[in-house]
């Protein structure tokens, strides 16, 4: 069965085949609007975790593809209270549905309800582990600017240890040649030394106007306050780390800016309408990545 | 964009036109009971505050359109508490729907996300603000009953000092020449000056014979005991402000009672099977006037 | 109107009728997948307590017969919280939906909704009360297995002093002359007198070898802590009481294991992979016996 489950399950000809599907479903939605090929099937969304945007995007997708929906938006307040285990209820969900996106705070969550189901899991997310569908629709927002050949130089700023969907972008992008990273974290939130690759890679401390001028992407991600012992500290770099326009000046005209969202203040509201901006489209990217992984689950492309 | 925001917004011609709009969906309603009009467009109801009349209204009226439903039902438990901006909240989801009817607790909510949407919004109440769909309905009953010529005498009862639907139904009243108004509130729940007009209205402090024996109309309100630092004072004029089959039978036989419901006990229950009883009818024709505003939003009447 | 609302409504031609409908839904699903035939009709799903399992099976039902769906998972946090009967909401909401299916704490809540209701109601359990889609679902399994013709024994172990799925059951199977009970249960949770048919009925106190040999279906349910004053006592009798796989040695190889889930641990997960096991097949016959009920109700079969 084609689960989607983690970042590195996919190697370099399955996400180009990924990419060139997800912009066939584009072509689709900017013409006719929708497509039939799902009809009949059933789409389970399975959130124990609450999630607006990660969950209105695949049911989306699912509608835009004809299919159908059936929803948990709160999995706590149900068989989980009664005490019932993830492969028991996957099993019985798996006998509803022909597809299941599902989220939980607990790693692995996703991995353990393919023990039993019987039809294709799409993980929407499992805590601090593995959020694919977000890094492929990073990468489909990405590959749509420069497509993936030429070099690139992308930036990720911000909560750099954390902060998982810097992790399996950055394990999409080691599929392809091009790509050279920038690691820009205050220390208390530098990237771990297994995804640093010393030949490409390069580290700061702050967002410097060399890091800026050179990043053809700039991937900002949320500094915490969580994360600190010392507020002083957290207040310092967070506004050192602040994108806002008069930073983006100094980038160059092309580049472009990404963002999973929500954001809070990393970036000022300023910089929403200039041409480097491309979060919300990137957001919106995460439609039709999600009807092509519904449809390869589903067998139908 | 055809957003649909305040009372204040429409003014006669587009008024009648959304009536006439309304009786051909009502129709379509009461013969094939469907329509596929809106084949593969996709709603989206993002509810800050619960609602489920209001919320299920909005989506049987897409569903009998032929059209696909996404739904938050308590946008409390996902970006919002996130810290997302509800500016960036809907620039997201008007990515992913073609219309987005919205409520929330906060007057001034569903305006401030026209400012990013890409795709009309519909106002389905903000707190003390606006309900303007409501008002639509409501005169979408009138309207049925007596058609919007002849002289017609309409008594608001209750709390018409916060009464949201009462202010923005007389407000659409007000394009017309047709109705006088008779505001019957206890001193504590008074309409507000600015709502009255001195040439047509009248006051009364009780629910009179009078009143009864004149009125083509009578919408009742809900007067809520929190309104009041005496609690006696309350309770004698609760029980003033109740309507029941006695004082049904002063009204005119082809009177109407009129209700935005949920009810408590301002109308007795020996009231239900009255010929006079059509707050439930009202309720109903949320569907066909709801209807007529997101086909009006999607441009395809 | 073909409300649905206990197991006693249902007489032997009726039940067999709707075991027949049932096959041709499942015929249905395992061919094309899906049906149009309830095209352009609502069904509402009004769960005043949530319910992953029968909400989502009753959604899945209905899309699989090619209707829509509107839904509220929580019925407590709207209508119901501004003092709302339950009469006024079923009489708003059978004017938006053409079918209902809902589910409450409360005792004969179903029945309260159809006083008011324009449209069949379909109760999905109200509380200790009914649950009468679980038991023809129950009995569409077994009837799947052997028919409804040749002498069987069932063996109801567990609490079968308040599993209502058992009494509902119980109710059904006295439509037929074949079945013989075994009643297995500690003495705090026996059956009541009232459902003991002297002539074909045995009672256990434990789970026997004898029970195990002779039944044809072992209808398992949970014995809940909260049913004991003395712990130790509960501790015991929970062990006695769980079926695993060293006693399914001990059943014919034909006969069937039950359970209207969730389960904890009174099945062993060591079953799960057992012939007998079908449990998880049961859950899912509920889509087409629903698709059934919703068909009857909207009467387009």
């Amino acid at each position: 069965m084609r689960h989607v489950l983690s970042a590195p399950q996919f190697d370099k000809p399955e996400l180009l085949e990924i990419m060139n599907q997800a912009a066939d479903m584009e072509n689709i939605l900017t013409t006719k609007g929708f497509s039939t090929m799902a009809e009949g099937k059933i789409l389970a969304t399975f959130f124990y975790e609450p999630s607006t945007r990660t969950r209105l995007s695949f049911e989306t997708a699912m509608n835009r593809l004809g299919g159908k929906v059936i929803s948990v938006s709160d999995g706590q307040s149900s068989s989980a209270k009664k005490g019932e285990t993830v492969e028991d209820t996957m099993q019985v969900i798996s006998g509803y549905a022909d597809v299941i996106a599902m989220r939980s705070s607990e790693v692995g969550f996703a991995e353990r309800a393919t023990k039993t189901s019987l039809v294709p899991i799409i993980n929407g997310g499992d805590g601090p582990g593995e959020h694919p569908t977000q890094s492929l629709l990073d990468l489909y927002t990405i590959q749509k600017q420069f497509g993936l050949e030429k070099p690139l130089r992308i930036a990720f700023v911000g909560d750099l240890k954390y902060g998982r969907t810097v992790h399996s972008l950055q394990n999409l992008l080691r599929n392809f040649d091009n790509f050279s990273i920038d690691w820009v974290a205050p220390k208390e939130l530098d990237i771990q030394d297994k995804y640093f690759n010393a030949g490409t890679d390069r580290k700061f401390t702050e967002l410097t106007d060399e890091v800026l001028a050179e990043a053809d992407i700039v991937y900002m991600t949320r500094i915490q306050q969580e994360r600190f012992d010392d507020v002083a500290e957290y207040e310092r770099l967070k506004d050192v780390f602040i994108l806002d326009a008069a930073k983006v000046a100094k980038m160059k005209k092309e580049a472009i800016i990404l963002h999973p969202l929500p954001r809070v203040d990393e970036i000022a509201t300023d910089v929403d309408p200039l041409p480097q901006a491309k979060y919300f489209e990137q957001a919106r990217n995460g439609v039709p990545v999600r009807m092509t992984l519904i449809a390869r689950a589903l067998e139908i492309i």
